[in-house]
Formats: structure tokens, sequence, C-alpha cells
């Protein structure tokens, strides 16, 4: 697969519909050498999911019965949002462990939203139902190439906002987010991918030598708790090379609270998980070596001003 | 005075010190046209107030006694983070309005804090009385010339990111802000003051022909409840002309609700007050007129992650 090719007419598809988000350098973070950070979760809807939602619908036929989708909270509403602003109707399933904040957010968002007991794989159980039976357009999360070539859009824009990193570190869930990107990079830069030690599907797909199911839990979990990596992730990951670590939910926390405290972004855990693999010593940079952050997310619950 | 020179000396003095703050442009807030963010909360203690801290500790002897500052909050973390960085000890006198959220962040950054019953003007004399007593160093918030020049190099710095605004808003307490952007301007962009209904000691003076004490209350009275404009931003609005808007509290928290909603930009009510002259309609672009905010606080109360 041409990645290069399939993520520029991405890009070009979906710039109308993406926000371009915003970089920063920054010092600080008890560390003694600066980060940059592109600050993704100011994207439609809270995350990067919007850039591999609006690819799928604009590079496909969508049926009559529109969409369907399963997910943790971000793709849904991704999914919610691209789809109203295209005009199909969604039909989103989340599981209850993607909290109040994120199921408040796909309502907002006008989405006909079920929510299923249990974790991500039985909200995924329920769409894959609803498909069978309706004939709606199933968007997967992270194992699709229109989810990865869209979500690359991410990578190329920072790399046209003028990254200087030699080094990326992106959080892994599933893999459609650091697929994108390694698919983009094509080892012109190193890729560290970061997971919570308590769901880390690629970490243990790399360990075992294919995607294997994994446990999931934790404070990240409902982003980034994907129960095994999707086989293209993992494919360009083997072939292109990625160091894999993995952080604590104490040291996720901690990386949460000092981007509220020294920049005053309020970010979800998933979205703190790259900062906190820097912060903990979880990856140590080479002296001279510049590092980046992917901020992937900030759908954080509680709702900050929900009560507003 | 030279204006222009004095902004482009402060400004190379400050920017090691300072964080060059991202800009984004973005559609949405129910508006019509799209608007360049800059979003200057992200400012080192979490608003501009840092730049003329900086600019006026790297411009000035400072005594043994150390600085002294009364302020409202932002002022005060702001200076303490400055004197902290640079070596010199500081009082801060902050009114108990200020908050829980503000006064922990000073706090935090080390100061000899103080908390004054009652209003901003109660914390400013005491201040007065220590500066007297023991000869230290008092920081202006807004009324001093190294002041409104180290404000002024925001707008320098968004005009070298590329700002292409025909007009710029901005919220204005005790003018510092709105002062620095004037005299950097000169006339070449329309710039809007943006105050609360309940603190709006600019455009009582606009009216009045002079600076006039005003009461002020309200959901930004914190931040932008100066009871006084500045002599400076007085005279330079007079002279530089600028249109004066006033925003309710309603407008000024529903502004706030959109910016989490739509960017994941959590801010102060005053940060929000720009933004909402253009989502209240206290302020209407010509078709086709270019328009840009700055967001400049975001010490929101109570902290969202004071309890982690």
């Amino acid at each position: 697969m041409d990645w290069k090719a399939e993520i520029e007419t991405a890009w070009a598809r979906v710039k109308p519909h993406v926000r371009r988000t915003p970089v920063v350098e920054a010092d600080g973070f008890g560390l003694g050498f600066p980060v940059a950070l592109k600050l993704e979760q100011m994207q439609h809807t809270g995350s990067f999911k919007a850039r591999g939602a609006f690819n799928t619908l604009l590079s496909m036929e969508v049926p009559e019965a529109g969409l369907v989708a399963a997910s943790g909270g971000n793709h849904g509403a991704a999914v919610a949002y691209a789809g109203a602003r295209l005009g199909h109707r969604a039909r989103i399933y989340v599981p209850e462990m993607a909290g109040p904040a994120k199921i408040g957010l796909i309502e907002r968002l006008g989405a006909d939203l079920k929510v299923v007991p249990g974790a991500y794989a039985n909200a995924l159980e329920a769409a894959r139902e609803y498909e069978a039976e309706t004939g709606a357009m199933q968007i997967h999360a992270y194992d699709a190439p229109a989810t990865v070539a869209g979500q690359g859009t991410c990578m190329a824009e920072w790399e046209d906002q003028g990254l200087e990193a030699d080094t990326v570190l992106i959080a892994v869930g599933g893999g459609g987010l650091i697929g994108g990107a390694v698919a983009w990079l094509q080892g012109r830069r190193k890729v560290v991918a970061v997971e919570p030690e308590t769901s880390c599907a690629l970490h243990a797909a790399l360990q075992a030598g294919g995607p294997v199911d994994v446990e999931v839990s934790g404070v990240a979990a409902n982003a980034l708790g994907a129960r095994r990596i999707g086989d293209i992730c993992y494919g360009l990951a083997e072939a292109q090379g990625i160091e894999s670590v993995l952080v604590g939910d104490e040291a996720i926390t901690q990386a949460q609270v000092a981007l509220w405290q020294e920049m005053r972004q309020l970010v979800e855990p998933a979205g703190a998980t790259a900062l906190a693999a820097l912060m903990s010593g979880a990856y140590v940079p080479e002296p001279g070596e510049r590092v980046a952050v992917l901020v992937c997310g900030g759908n954080i619950a509680p709702d900050p001003l929900s009560a507003k």
C-alpha cells in the first residue's frame, strides 16, 4: 500500500472539515529539555478521531441506513460529528465504561446512542449485529485503511507546521493514530509508542510476535483500552520499527496535572499518556535529542463545566 | 513615548522567559465566520501577566527588600513566578475575592502571600504600606510603562505569528493588556475593548472624558474588576481610538462553555470575555471583516484537578 499517497489524498479530503490544531514548544514538566507539543485534543469532538471519521465518510459510499460505530467514546463522538456534518444518521454503541462526559458529548452531537453494559468488546458486538440487520456502514475505530490514513493526516499536518523533533511520542490504544504516524513518517523520525501498563495491546503483540488479546483496565482504559492491537498498526510497527514503552496510572495522572498546572491544558488521561513517558523516565532521550509529544484527547470526566 | 521601541526592547528582554503561546483558527461558536484565537492563557502562570512582570524586573534595579504586588490573582502569580525565576523574594497581597484556585497557585509558586479581606483596593493599600515600610519594589498590575510595554509583547508576538485580522477583541480590566496592544498596533488594526457590564472602568472613562471610579462585581471581577482604568491605557485609547463594548455575565459564561465544548480550552471568565462579545452580538463584524480574539487567562476556580 502506498501510504504516503493515501495520507496525502486523505489530507486533501479532510482539510475543509478538520481543525489545524496548534503546536507549542514548552520547557518545564520537570524535564531539563524543551518539548514540542501538538494539541490535537483541540480537534473537533476533542480527539484526533475526527480525521479518520471524515476520511472514511468522504472516501466511501454511505448506505441509506447510515452509519454505525462502537466506541469507548472518542471515536463515537467523531463519527456522530462527521455524520451530522455530512448528513448521515449514525447509531453509536458505547460501553458504560465510556463514562458520562463522553456519553453526554455523543448525545449532544445528535447521534442515535445506545449505552451497552460491559466493555468495548460488548459494544462492538452490538454494532456488528446492527450492521448485519440494517446494512448500516460500520466504521471501525482503528483497524481500517481509511481510518489509519485519516489519522495519519495529523502527523502530515505537524510536519507542515515545521516539526523539528528527532523523536515523537504517541499514546497507543488500538493503533490508528500511531499507525497513521508511522505510515506517514516512513522511518524519517523515531516513533515511541506509549501505553499504560494495564492496557498495552501493542506491547504484548510485539513481545508475542503478533496481535494477542490482553486485559484492559486503568485510568486511560476508555480511550486506550483496546483488547487487541489492529493488524494494520502491528504490521506497520513491525515493518518500520518503533520503540514501545509502558507507563503506570500514577505517571499518567501526574502528567495530566502537569499539563494543567504548567500550560492550562485540561486533558483526559489518554491525552497525557505520551508526556507521562518523559516525565516518569520510561523514555529517556539522548542528550540533544529533540522530542515531541502528541496530546491526543481532551474528553475528561467529569466534564468540568457540566454544571453550567 | 516611543512605544514601538519600548515594546521591541521589552520583547527582547522577556523572550527567554515567556512562552510563545499558540494561535489557532476556528470556526464554530455559533458564528458564521472564522475567528483567530491566541491562547495566551497558556502563558506561564496562566495569563499574559508574566510578560509585564518579567519586563519590569529585567528593566529595573530590584532592591534587597525584594518585590511587592497587590493582585486579584493573576498579576500576583506572575510576579511570584518571575521573582522566583530571577531570584527575588516577593510579598503578594491578594483580596479574598481572588478565590482559592488563584491563591493556591501563588502559594505553590513560593511567594510570601497575604490574603486581605475585601476587594482589590484593600490589597493595594496593604501593598503600599509594605512598600513604604520595607523599601520593597512595588510592581503595579497595569498602570506602569514597563508593565504596559511587557504586555504589548503579546500583540507583537501575535503579528510575528502571521496574524491576519482586521480587528482584535481584547478583554479589559485595568488596561495593561489592551494598552500594550494599542501602543504596539498604532492604529494598524481596529481594537475592540470588551468589558463586563458590571466591571467597565474603561467604558466609564471614555464616557466621562477621563478615568473615574466604578463599582466592580460579576463572574470576571477578580481578573477584570479594576476600580479605575489606568491613565496610560486611557491616554492610549483616547489618542488611538478604540471601540468599547460591554457583555453580561451570562454571555461570558456561555463563551466559557463554548471554549470548552468546541476547543477543549478551559478558561476563567475573563479569558472568555472577548469571545463573548462576538457570540452575544455585542460586537458584530462587517461582512468579510477578519476578527481575532485574545484569550487572556485560564485560572479557573475551582482548579479542576485540585483533588488529584
